[in-house]
């Protein structure tokens, strides 16, 4: 297993990157770019081996099949874990892609019974090569998808949805664009899948398949991390953050090998929905670690003013608090309840859209508990540069003061503003509504498949008899 | 263990019960309250065995002790199966006595360590008792309180809370008032706990113990069931309900070995939280099962209606599934994280509590959803002898045809104006926010043993390193 | 303008009404039907006169024509005030009827310009009729609809909506069936209108006309009544409620000048409509004077409890103090920027129906309040005839003692319990998300017409010229 | 009245304003306060003359005594209308100091018929000041506070809330801090009022009084403007924006002509609740104007994702409409019903703060209603830098395609972004629920004169009269 830097001089790979209209030469040593890898080289400096059996090697816990429900549970554990290291920060290097690779695990299988291929054995290969190497993978799923009311063949751009455009003797040429991939600038490899189910006429769209970050053709566009570069309350975004690209495939060869789905359409869905079970699992683990900074930040700016008794700020901690602990919860409740498909245990998609959906619609109210907390000051303190000039200092220290000193109170509120009044906190309400699925998928996802037999039974059943005729 | 005609025989015992100020001569024979004895009768049909070890001979499972995650995982299912099975209404009958009975034994270890005193030999001798003769046990825990803002020993009527009048030779006389017990009138042991903590000022407050339930001197005072009496729609409520009491002990005889507690002040507190918390275990269990009714009759509803694909319908199909389900991820939850307590398996009070707030606050917009589906009709369609009136059943039938004939449409609309639109709906609405412990006291028992310190030291910890300085 | 009994005597003239299956011979005397008759017959123990210069004589203020914003005031008071005077439940009689007048009036006159008929000399002829006759007037709008998914054409069942079955030569004959109608059995005259915009394909079903209450082939089925005869709690049902109907229209005859609208189906919607805005606004004025019960209710039951301080009580307090008085300030605010309309004030539809969605969405938070605030012993407490029983009085009346004497709380939580905890409540649950147009209809109406130019112009606005460019 | 220039000229006037720890030599010049200065100017550029009878000569329209309804809303529009002018950002140059002149009318005549004081003729000879020469004025309310859970007079250091340091021979000395004063460091004048109401021991807190904004002594330390500095999306940041400083007064000369309040503790609440209310309803007036950013941000970001026709977009668009309809309602109610006040026309404060608090608890769920709408590309869409780069340009034109051209697209993107994901929502959050009292206060002030009478009187009303019994 590699160390921070092996994985950090791996970024330098010739990969097509832009930041702010900027070709960036190397992401890891760009001033804004290179604070992402840096976050994802964390990864490499925590404990994660375990000895793999199927690999016959020790390699990342991320890669470890999850078999049954402590296995998931340990997986909850390590993302949530990694999460409070990495400062209450999602790493996402090879939760993504691990993610991925056991949706493609269980779905390749089923592609390979109904149609006779072998996409499990190049599954299974890409697998061993990402384990045993120790590479990061990010996932490009959403498509950028052009005019939303109509389906991928009906686009007037057939580049809406990434698509096969050319069958050579070796492997396939693809073209279109993929949205929000996180972290896919400074990863090692791309794993793309579907975004949805896809019909025959959309069979073009039914494609998974992996490419390094540096295949020709293949280009990232960061997005600009006004957080760090135009905040002045970066106190943790100038440590860790992670970043989103759209990502461009301009007709990026796939060698046959990394080609795991090619236009068979009725297995997309499956594709789609299986990944997204597993990511939601990681993001509800991910999000309750990060809930701690509104936990923490909420109590500590309740302390700061003196009043952590006063009943609404009371009520806005435990709802703070319930809005972590729904979300471990869900967790735990999924990897309990598991689905096995092949072997594998697929968290129960029920409790995982549960958690993940009261996470979506519920953030709002998070910060604005904090927000209620910490006062009208976290938006009109002054300036880091004004608490550092020696004739300002003594003014607003003073006037800072409340329950704990005037430095001790600007440092509280410096990471709440961080949190609940500023480019980050804008950031996250986006984030937390759209990533791994938006409230409507959730909401989609949670009614799908819901057995609705036992409880119209149960109303049946009593309907069935004739009730107690007790009026006089 | 016993037949359900065994147990109505038992109550015919000479107990003090009053329904609509007449005294019942037998209960179970009365045409109200033996709906709710036969109610609790039907426990008795059920397969309920497991050897017990302890006691070397099978009892029902509802006494069996909480060792483990599994354990407590088979009594979220028991409490839920029993529930389906009767119609989706609670069986209290040996589940609150159990969850006495655990708390009891949990702390009665305690008491007994820091006191020297011998409760939990009687713990275990009336566990026994109870057990091996299959008994049904109601929980008195709250006091009438009298005036809110005063502490038990400052009331001016001193049986504002059950209490100490007298220790005799043999045991101890009791006097004061609970209010809301469950199903008291129609069990055979009524255990009587504490409501709160108590200070050593309260120390006469501090008092468990068990009687039965014709013990002279105790008084049970129905309440007056409208939703079998006086409800049109009474398709479920003629079958199964469960009946609330005022329960008096007026200079009730206690014998020795069957107080629990007396004067301990310190472990009232303990007792009090410990029996909540596996009896919320026990709540959210029942409540995801009395949620099917309402999934069913959604769903039948919006079917009849021919609207089960409009989005706002599927909106008001996905809100009650999500509270349904949120309970059971509660429970799950609750019993793989639960507390080791002398041997004893407490459910993590965090998300028991977690789920019985969410319960609580959100019962309110269950309703609603089944009202905005089933429609206004639901509380002006003709009543059961006008459809039953052959001059206007024909009208009747025509008019309420939609999506399905109108006979069928009535059925299902019948289920749902008893959930959503009568006493019954009414009822719900009082004992979803009370009952198990009301809003405020699951808000606080979710705040007050909250552990900050890991939220406040990840916040402290990101504070405590410079940011990094971008702004150029 | 007329007595009471002289209206109470005037429903006596052989309608065809049924309640429970049976034929009520006479409304103002049946035991149960008569008490929302004699509520009707309050209306004219009030002083309501004004002196109509277009009719020459003094008649019922509520047929006063509102031309401007003073006039829309003056009957949000009359609504409100009559309420209030009834015991906080709405007086239908003549409020419904003038909203309809002034519906019909306003939109006859466009179809008569456009279709050259003489619609509005009827509406005005009928007016007369009804003012100067001091009568009370029911509207029968929602049919019974069918399969919603289907156009009034496309029933199955052409009698799904109320239809033109036959011209003759003096009038026409209808059938069909008209849900809801509130009061029907105990007015003088029903106005029927259509509940929809129609198609032409629709044109049957395009039809305004009106008919004496006891017109041949008019049957009126009336809800079953538990409120006020299951409901042990039953204060205030007792005095005051209002029914509603199943309305048959089973060939009914309507002469030629008591005919609105007849296949004019391009205006259907349209007074449909301007009904609706007319009716929402008479809703939140009644609705507002009905929730002074929940806040008088609040208030009380908290000072009974002694907790009138506690912050969750207040914050309960505040919420339904809120909920009230938003709908007071859309009344206020439709009535001071209402839509001119040929003569006619009409409130405007936006204000009017932000007030009924707030009140659709928030009726259950209401309950939810008084419910918390009034604790459990809403529903648990012992019957009247418990307290009336010597035996039982003495326990009940110290037992419920808090900050008030016992019998005095008692009479307190009865109120509570009919408003939060009986078959009224779940009544009251289903009308207020459904009456007066659902959640859906109202959403539907405040978006449908919105302008969205001024908003979209001031985005693009901004848009339009290049911001400031500060970064460095 | 002046012009644009002249008042951006008034500015250079030697007073001390920090930003980011330099001084600023000239805030009209600067390239960060001068365009809230020029945003301030904007006011002069617009028609606001009338002719006030008072000063004999034409004034601005905000120094408009309220003497009815006609005149509140007259305001309203006023505020609405400049707003809208301004991109839809808040103009408050002359109406703060508007709203505390108002308010100062009404209570100083009070203060000096109770005190023998001559306030009152302070208040209008500044008044005239101001008014005739045109003047902008900001005000300084909200103290620092120090520990929250003590009184102004218990806290440990005194300039906790400003007070008098000394009185002298023509006028007095004061000390302390306000926070939050917007605009302060580009008006002309600052008038200091109380935050709360004041005991006798706190009677050197009790106190009003006016300066130029270039008094010796005092200071502006102006917030760190992330929005325009740091915000790759400042398209209206860039434009318009208001700033707020901590506000410091060391020993600030004030003469005695312009001391307004000096020690009358017994009316320094009233003082603070009618300046609030006034201020509140400035505050719902110009946050129904920002409103419609909102909506037509929504409503074309839908046009351009083509989606606004999905259910879930017209129910965000919905909501957001009627958030910013509801505080029009409520401006025009509390115009309607004012509260007349020794010749002035105060707002409705129930109506005011039913506004007030609606906007506060609710913006959260307008900023989810846009990101719901606009979806994640709200955050991740590239830099301004990238469309401009001609290499790049073409891919993010062509994927950012959907239903509109990719640039169309991308500019309401942008502006989505501004206000729902970068740092102008997190200053808007914060704002939203503490700028002009933050949701406590609201709270408080809706509850705290609630006439309970009119509620409490119906329901003893009801209770008084024995109720029908029905039951058989």
């Amino acid at each position: 297993m590699r160390t921070p830097q092996q994985f950090l001089d791996s970024l330098d790979d010739g990969r097509e990157v832009y930041y702010r209209g900027r070709k960036v030469e190397n992401v890891a040593k760009h001033p804004v770019v290179g604070v992402a890898a840096r976050h994802a080289a964390k990864l490499f400096s925590f404990e994660r081996g375990f000895p793999s059996e199927e690999l016959g090697e020790e390699v990342s816990q991320y890669y470890r099949f999850p078999r049954g429900a402590a296995d998931l549970m340990a997986r909850h554990k390590l993302v949530y874990d990694t999460t409070m290291r990495c400062n209450g920060v999602f790493n996402i290097s090879q939760a993504i892609g691990s993610d991925a690779l056991f949706a493609l695990t269980a779905v390749s299988k089923k592609v390979d019974a109904a149609a006779g291929t072998d996409y499990s054995g190049r599954v299974r290969d890409y697998y061993r090569h990402v384990a045993t190497k120790d590479l990061t993978v990010a996932v490009a799923q959403t498509d950028v998808k052009g005019d939303r009311s109509k389906r991928p063949h009906e686009q007037p751009d057939r580049d809406a949805y990434l698509h096969v455009d050319e069958v050579t003797d070796d492997g396939i040429v693809v073209s279109g664009a993929k949205a929000h991939t996180t972290q896919g600038a400074v990863s090692e490899e791309v794993i793309a899948i579907p975004t949805r189910a896809m019909s025959e006429r959309d069979a073009d769209y039914a494609l998974a398949c992996a490419v390094p970050a540096n295949a020709r053709g293949l280009k990232f566009i960061v997005r600009p991390i006004d957080e760090l570069e135009g905040n002045s309350s970066n106190v943790l975004s100038g440590k860790d953050f992670e970043l989103e690209t759209l990502t461009i495939f301009d007709r990026v060869k796939v060698p046959r090998e990394r080609v795991f789905m090619l236009r068979e359409h009725a297995f997309a869905g499956a594709l789609a929905v299986t990944f997204a079970t597993y990511h939601r699992f990681t993001a509800v683990s991910y999000r309750a670690a990060t809930s701690n900074l509104f936990i923490g930040a909420t109590s500590l700016a309740a302390k700061a003013n003196g009043i952590q008794d006063a009943s609404h700020v009371r009520d806005n901690l435990q709802l703070v608090i319930m809005y972590k602990e729904l979300m471990r919860m869900s967790a735990i409740a999924a990897a309990q309840t598991y689905v096995e498909d092949g072997g594998l245990a697929i968290p129960n998609p029920l409790y995982t859209n549960i958690g993940k959906l009261y996470s979506n619609q519920n953030f709002g109210r998070v910060v604005d508990a904090l927000n209620d907390t910490a006062g009208g000051i976290v938006s009109t303190m002054p300036a880091q540069e004004d608490i550092d000039n020696p004739e300002e200092h003594g003014y607003i220290s003073k006037y800072m003061t409340a329950a704990t000193s005037g430095d001790e109170r600007i440092a509280v509120m410096k990471m709440a503003k961080e949190l609940a009044a500023s480019s980050f906190t804008g950031y996250l309400l986006s984030l937390m509504i759209h990533a791994e699925g938006s409230v409507q998928a959730s909401k989609l996802a949670l009614i799908r498949d819901y057995n609705l037999t036992e409880a119209e039974a149960l109303v049946n059943g009593v309907l069935g008899a004739k009730p107690a005729e007790k009026r006089p």
